[in-house]
Order: structure tokens, then C-alpha cells, then sequence
């Protein structure tokens, strides 16, 4: 779409938007007109959130977590179980299970997961630096907690190979029928692991 | 949904981008890591034409149209004819017709439609302002080109009942068949105008 712009400012703010996962040059146009509209404070706050977030943020040199210091805050929380490791493929992930409550340990972002068919190899994700982490003795227990698809297996696999000869514990999270969701509707290898792994009643 | 944010930088890019139209909080989380994930001034580059944006571009006092100038490139433009103007519903429209490289007079941006039910009236548009414009004698010609629906015809017809006694002729866009359209696609309203409106053959 070529489009006739009466304003070079808006032709910039259009190509930059457009350049988001998931935002054509349309839906560009549409947000830019909005900001327009809208309060001037409220679309500096955004653009310069945006620069803010950008120049601000890198990653914790320990969990690979994004972070705005160098040690990430979970890390840095001297209450937390530094003994123990959750294993995620991204940041997103460390939210979902920050969220839980249920989780007092530290957490090691691979930042992907190995997928051959995406081209992506173990060295390309933060796999050593937890091999590293490992070695260095403090840690009792690494809890491998990717999706249950083809490449979080493949990449949990690896890294339990790459681990398994360390003096340390790994655990993976449980599989079972999901909260809320009806027996009806779970598929029967979800349905077979939670009667092979069922735990006592009354014990969650 | 409430996000553990281990970052306020994070939490604020994501409370800001989730404010635009179309735009949930797991979006604008999405958004918030690609922009994590891509160069530094990538990042800056967007926040800054965002700022730009919004600080830079104000309306023609003329037409209305975003405009960096108090007076748009198209109105201060010697070589376009000042004695047509174009109204149309909003910025993007000018573009519309810009885009059709066939028009060479000037326009008026009404900023909406006439819309009862959305509480929006004559007086929030930039109608008054357009009579204005034709009162001071130089329009020859208004050419109303509102979308065919029940708002854009409403206001058409608002407009035209405030110019018809006003020394201006007064036009619409053409009804008919979309180039490119089947006829067997075309809705019957369309085609019957099509029909009534008809053209000398080979005279478009």
C-alpha cells in the first residue's frame, strides 16, 4: 500500500509502528491517527515509555531474566530459595509463574527453546550458562518447566542429558488434567499421565 | 489480568501500549518484549517518532487536515485550485484521495459524521467553519464526498441543505458499480444508480 502522506511525521510514525509483529501498515495508520487525537502528554508518555523500556531494561548477568539491574530482582532477593532453579523458555513464562505465588526459588531463562525445524541449537539459548550455574554446587534442585510440545521435550531432554551426571536433583512440572477443565475435553495422553502419576486425594 | 511485573519499566511500556485502539494488555506485552528483543535504536527510533508525532503535527487552520504548518501542503500548494474543495470525513480520506492522483483542488476535513446515535452533532464538526469558508466568495464548487452510509448521507445532506442557498455549486461523488467488481456481487441499490447515473460509453 503506497500511501500519499500530507506529513513526514506521520509518514515515520506509520513505518516505524509497522514494523511490530503483527501490525501492517493499516492498522499503523489507524493507531498513529489515534495518538493524534488523543492528549499530547498521553502520546509522549507512551513514545517515551517505549524509549525508556528500550534504553532501561538488559538482562540479570545470573537468570538471563530481563532486568534493570544486574542482578534481576528475584535473583537479588536474598528471602528466596537460591537452591533451586526453575528452568523457563522465556520471560513471559518467569511472569506466568511469578503469578502462581506458589514459587520461591530463582529461575534460569533459556530465552527459546531447540527447535531444529526454526534452525535453533542448544548453543544458541542460555543452556551453558545453566550447565555453568550448576557446577558452581549451590544449587539442589532444577525443576525443567517448558511446554509439554515437541521442542520443550526435546530441549528438556537435552538439558537433563547435560545435567544428569551433576550432583543435582532434576524435576519437571506435573502433567495433568487442567484446573476447570472437563475430563470430556482432555485428550487421553493428558488423561493417562494423571492416573499414572495420581497423588494422594486431598494433597494440592 | 494481573501481571507480576518484574520490571516497572516493562509495566509501564505495557500499561501505555495497551491503551491504543485494538491493543489488550497480552499484546502490548508481546510488543514490549519484540521491542526488548530488537536493536537499541530500533526501539528509541519508534518511542522518539511517536513523541514527534504528537508534538509535531497540528491541523490547517484552513482545512483542518493534520498539518506540521498552520497551513497544510495542499492548501498553501499556488498550483492547486482553491476554488474546489473536497469534504471528507477525516485525514485518512484525504489520503484516499490523494492516493487517486485525480484531484487537484483543495479540502475540508469535517473530523466525523453527523451521528445520532453516536451523540455526535453539526456542532462538533468543522461544518460552521466550511460555510465560512465558501461565505468569503472564492469556492466555486463543493464537492461532498462522504461515505454512502446512513451517517455519511445525513451529514451530505445536512451540509448541502446549510450551501444550497450560498452562490457554490454543489456535487457528490459517482454511485456505481466498484471497478473491479462483479456485477453479480453488486449490491441492487448500487445498481440501480448505476443504471440511472449511466455514463457515455468509454467516458471514465
Amino acid at each position: 500500500m503506497s500511501q500519499e502522506f500530507t506529513s513526514s511525521l506521520l509518514e515515520s510514525a506509520v513505518n516505524e509502528l509497522s514494523r511490530l509483529p503483527g501490525i501492517g501498515r493499516k492498522t499503523a495508520l489507524r493507531l498513529a491517527l489515534y495518538i493524534l487525537r488523543r492528549q499530547e502528554s498521553e502520546g509522549v508518555a507512551l513514545g517515551q515509555s517505549i524509549i525508556d523500556l528500550r534504553r532501561g531494561i538488559s538482562y540479570c548477568r545470573q537468570c538471563h531474566n530481563i532486568s534493570e539491574t544486574e542482578l534481576c530482582p528475584v535473583c537479588a532477593d536474598a528471602m528466596r530459595d537460591a537452591s533451586t532453579v526453575c528452568v523457563v523458555e522465556n520471560v513471559k513464562d518467569v511472569m506466568s509463574f511469578e503469578n502462581t505465588r506458589q514459587y520461591n526459588g530463582l529461575y534460569h531463562v533459556l530465552g527459546g527453546l531447540i527447535s531444529p525445524v526454526d534452525g535453533v541449537g542448544p548453543d544458541m539459548l542460555e543452556i551453558n550458562t545453566l550447565v555453568e550455574r550448576v557446577a558452581e554446587g549451590n544449587i539442589k534442585e532444577v525443576i525443567i518447566a517448558l511446554s509439554p510440545t515437541m521442542d520443550g521435550e526435546t530441549t528438556g531432554y537435552y538439558i537433563y542429558r547435560r545435567l544428569r551426571d551433576m550432583n543435582v536433583n532434576i524435576s519437571q512440572l506435573a502433567r495433568g488434567v487442567s484446573v476447570g477443565n472437563e475430563i470430556e475435553y482432555t485428550d487421553e495422553i493428558t488423561l493417562g499421565r494423571s492416573l499414572i502419576n495420581r497423588i494422594p486425594f486431598g494433597n494440592d
